[in-house]
């Protein structure tokens, strides 16, 4: 062989050209591909050294630190080692003027700038090369002319955040919702959500605004009310991880559970809008920089139609998913089908993209869809597949975010620390968070039967810690002083609130005497159980026991029966003025038309279409959905949980106990429901049969 | 709300400074980033597409099209549309010089351009707001100052396959590597992928050259040596994963099977090695361009050094992760486990990057040793989860290269259509592959006991399809016209033996009377089952059935007796004389110190390791190593199948039969041998474990 290899390099014939500078230009560039590499090398070394810890916290039962805490502190420190061991790699830059005489005839600078350079000129052994055309590419403006030295140590371009780590959490939030509780809370959960972190957002910008106004400094002159309600909306956001892993361990009350976690996957989606909205007006909308009426009305038309528009973009890719798998066989090739929905469920955040939407939110809303309908038509495999894919993922960019919360707070170039301003703002964050909480509790305590407790309320205020979602808005933006001052604010708010607050969330639970170890409840709550699972004989059943001890009851006849409650639509016209109107009109609607219409559920559209729409609702009713038996049935429907009704006191209850007197009631209730309802839909089935089977 | 939002607006202060130039820089920002996301969006729609057409052909048993050729086609479509169908933003450059008196002091350009652009100055309502600086970056070198239009629809940034997309689909192939018939022949499959693939590269490099040179065009004055071996190196890769799939649904001759996987896996591995070394022969070592000795023995050195150090890399990183899995309980949370599986595999990759070395290969060792002695230590839950992600994340990562492929044909600005040079390059090719075969398998037909028949042979010179490397290769580099024309040769040659020549496999293998059907090895074969499942009864057994019938036969007795035929090394000894030595010797080394030190497998360090380094051998063997009762030690060491011989019959035979009349034998032969090796290590076991018992 080397024979060969001596004989081929032998006909050499000439023509390397490379110059020395090609050759320093390919260094560099291997360099700097080393550089990336390394810098993602930390990151990757991090969350494993966090992966490795947080199971010796587990092992030994400590829990008062969640593994994104530890990302968090973790960061930190290599984040400190890196800013002062490391040796800094300074950019080279040129002032330049364009060639010949200028002709500005744009309104924009150019995209591409062509620089001739002089190649060899150092090298006096050869003759000089001439002259090459280099071509740089447009990056943004300079703020800091005098600033020399550009440090870019370990840091990402801030739209990763929003392009590759922000959708994967997103949508597992939606994914794994669990539907039945959030429903049931459904009013109070918008309404905290919408209202309450509008509310907060708004209130933080004035609060902000003031106290900034009155600080002696340079921020007073420079900072805007623009900037403060951008500050408001972008610290509004909460992400309870911390509290929600904990409620889950504990075996918290369902419907504080179902409040935190909710109103927390919502209001993500409500101040990425609400951001926008309000960074559009200053830039677009707003003229003078004074109040404008209609650049107001238009900001506010912004922030309505993005959102609603981006929610049904996201539900209708769902939709069509759910379509997808309920009128093809792709269910038959586990791989293809999970491709299939990976590759939907991606789309949709670049449709949304694509048409000037906001990507994540109508990413969480496709993810509440495929959990509500496709999930019902995949198969076996598939489902394990992509709640174990996107629990994975989740579980990685999560950690990924918070260890770089903990490193740029020493690498990111721009921070501006501002005592004052710091002080402010956590001041502030508190203030609004009690604004978003009490008084809206308050509100809904007016009307909502299963009061919300003041020790519930209590929590729900503690659990407003910050997280991902303030993190990206804030370092999205760093081009002013203002802004940089918000990112450092924002970092150490969602700091101090993850560890400090996140690890004292066990002690303030015992404090409150808030009900925990609700044991019948925790197959709802099991945050990483995305859909129990009642198949058959418990084959392949899916534990992922993420907290060690939850999935021990996964086996209790509670779950079957939970899980085939929701299937039994009986329960749905029981106590249904202590519902919400919106959440009860939108129950039937869905159990009429939408599901019969995207999964495999009974009745079938052909019972509940009206009888002029026979030939459409048999072309949308598949053999499967008419063939079905009674115990295929349940399990196809037994996510349909929306309907049940908590008339048996264990809601949320002022003294904070009655949880589980009610459930065996309930269940002994629900199982006669299921009889009365298997009874009645067998009948239709065989004379649907018949119908059916005329056509064929 | 409507209120409270109006008076927050009201109090709003001056302070909106943004200018047209802002206004305008930020909507084409935007622009830029619907483009990149719609780019993305059609190649996730084509996607989609392929695999529901996939799911159709599957469902009609239509076989002769695999998935990436109809990725290709579909590509192929789409790419024509948008060429002809799009319209074309064209970049705005303008030619710049240094401001002042230019200082070239370095050797190199400067790394960013701060060009300094007047904003406004076309507004003629308010007076010029004054000149803004904005900063340029470096992109490369412009090679065409005459062309005009950089078009760019739809492309990537070419290292997003070398950093993306490529290591998930080689890391894929090492962990789903059927490592018993891969060991069994080793020496062939080593033979063909490092000589046969240098060899085919060097007579493919200077059968080109001559050809071009025969050429009365152009590119005879200006294609160099270094160039053409560089397209053999690139060309000679195979991928033939339609052949692998059609092999796999008709269950073909086992080791036919593995010599075209192994072959397929370890040349992408040594052709990536090879085309580095030429690379950098031409840029750093040669200064003359001629042959010179040390030049090219600084190559060579390169390539041994930086193959074997990413393989020493890769192996102990698999290692490593053994290590962790074995001596920690992180296997109590899948979710911990699955996630530092996945870390610890990608920062293989990042880590042989980082140190300038070849993070493919790495990642192809690291996947090797993570299902051979990982895996092994991971819970089930972990097993499946990973084997899941990564055969989904492989299949959705071929179909978007290939995708690409497609499209690119008419969107990548850089192709150079040369008829000559793409009839020579087919050609050059094919001679290319049957060097690489016939020659090879006749020096091995020598030595080897169950020959490659020449029916074997004229299949393997078949399967010599081009895929992903060959043009992760090819696109890598497109400056020069030269390189511009090998991009277009390798693409087309990658379409025609893909769509072409992997739709004709089928009728190839009854045309060559290749033994279809051979049911019992089929579960060895099975490219998407990693590893046979022993574990007890059956539960949680994982059928990926991407092809549709081939899962049917998992549960035969012969699936539970080879897996534990593995365990008994007992069949080691006999008839080693047929194996390849290299094999014998590792297979040794493996089972007596590698698979005790990283595994929960049995004989234990104490029992393989000499009396004088018990204290050590103590601490690296678990308590359940020693305490496993013997269906779990079976169990844990049911993939240590390297020992296995092929003394049956069922090898390569010449007549192309005799695969199905062993398996009897040898089933009935192996169980005796079970028998004998657990009767032994109980005795063995008890004993240890009073030694054990003096030290806790």
């Amino acid at each position: 062989m080397l024979l060969i290899v001596g004989f081929a390099l032998c006909v050499l014939a000439p023509g390397c050209s490379a110059t020395d500078t090609d050759i320093a230009l390919d260094a560099k560039a291997t360099l700097n591909h080393r550089i990336q590499s390394l810098d993602l090398l930390v990151f990757v070394f991090l969350l494993a050294l966090t992966v490795l810890t947080i199971w010796l916290f587990k092992h030994h039962r400590v829990s008062w630190l969640h593994e994104t805490g530890l990302a968090v502190i973790y960061g930190l420190i290599v984040g400190a080692i890196i800013r002062y061991a490391g040796t800094s790699a300074t950019l080279v830059h040129m002032q330049v003027e364009p060639q010949g005489v200028p002709t500005y005839s744009d309104k924009l600078p150019p995209d591409t700038l062509w620089f001739r350079y002089p190649v060899n000129q150092t090298n006096g052994t050869k003759p000089p090369e001439g002259i090459k055309t280099y071509a740089y590419v447009f990056r943004g403006q300079v703020h800091d002319v005098d600033e020399n030295e550009i440090d870019l140590k370990a840091t990402f371009d801030p739209e990763v955040f929003f392009n590759i780590i922000l959708p994967p959490i997103i949508f597992y939030a939606g994914y794994s919702l669990k539907k039945k509780y959030f429903f049931r809370n459904l009013g109070a959960i918008l309404t905290f959500a919408i209202v309450g972190t509008t509310l907060s957002a708004f209130l933080i910008g004035g609060f902000m605004y003031g106290c900034v106004k009155l600080m002696p400094k340079y921020l007073s002159s420079s900072f805007t009310f623009l900037d403060s309600l951008y500050f408001g909306a972008l610290i509004s956001p909460t992400d309870p991880l911390t509290i929600l892993a904990i409620f889950n361990d504990l075996r918290v009350d369902v419907n504080l559970y179902a409040l935190v976690l909710g109103e927390s996957v919502l209001n993500d989606a409500v101040a990425i809008v609400l951001s926008g909205a309000i960074q559009n007006y200053g830039e677009h909308y707003s003229n003078t920089g004074e109040f404008e009426t209609t650049a107001f009305l238009r900001s506010l038309s912004d922030f309505f139609s993005i959102f609603l528009l981006s929610l049904m973009i996201g539900a209708a890719m769902g939709c069509l998913t759910a379509l997808m798998t309920k009128f093809t066989r792709v269910r038959d090739f586990p791989l293809l089908e999970s491709a299939l929905f990976v590759l939907m469920s991606y789309s949709t955040f670049l449709l949304a993209e694509a048409t000037e939407l906001t990507g994540v939110v109508a990413v969480l809303f496709c993810g509440i869809c495929q959990a509500h309908y496709t999930y019902n038509n995949l198969s076996e495999d598939s489902r394990q597949r992509t709640k174990q894919i996107f629990e994975l993922l989740n579980f990685l960019a999560e950690n990924f975010i918070f260890s770089y919360i903990g490193v740029s707070m020493f690498t990111f170039p721009k921070h501006h620390f501002d005592a004052g301003f710091i002080i402010t703002a956590f001041i502030c964050a508190a203030i609004g968070r009690a604004v978003n909480v009490y008084p809206l509790s308050w509100l809904l305590n007016i009307k909502r039967k299963p009061k919300i407790s003041t020790n519930f309320q209590h929590m729900l205020f503690f659990a407003g810690l910050r997280g991902a979602m303030s993190f990206a808005l804030a370092i999205r933006n760093t081009v002013s002083d203002e802004r940089q001052t918000m990112l450092t604010a924002t970092s150490l708010i969602v700091i101090f609130t993850v560890v400090i607050q996140g690890g004292a969330a066990n002690f303030l639970l015992n404090w409150l005497k808030i009900p925990v170890g609700v044991d019948d409840e925790t197959e709802q709550l099991n945050n990483y159980q995305v859909h129990s699972d009642v198949e058959g004989g418990g084959v392949n059943r899916n534990k992922m026991r993420l907290s060690g001890g939850t999935d021990t009851n996964l086996d209790t006849p509670v779950d079957g029966t939970n899980g085939s409650l929701g299937g039994a639509s009986g329960g749905r016209r029981r106590n249904s003025h202590e519902k919400a109107i919106l959440a009860r009109i939108w129950g039937n609607f869905d159990t009429k038309y939408m599901k019969p219409l995207l999964t495999h559920s009974r009745p079938t559209l052909l019972e509940t279409l009206p009888v002029c729409c026979n030939p459409i609702a048999r072309l949308l009713t598949t053999t499967q959905q008419l063939t079905q038996d009674g115990s295929e049935f349940r399990r196809v429907d037994s996510d349909s949980d929306i309907c049940i009704d908590n008339d048996t006191g264990n809601g949320l209850s002022q003294d904070g106990s009655g949880a589980a007197p009610g459930v065996g009631r309930r269940n002994s209730l629900s199982r006669m429901e299921i009889l009365e309802h298997v009874q009645s839909p067998v009948s239709t089935r065989i004379r649907l049969l018949g119908f059916y089977g005329k056509k064929l």
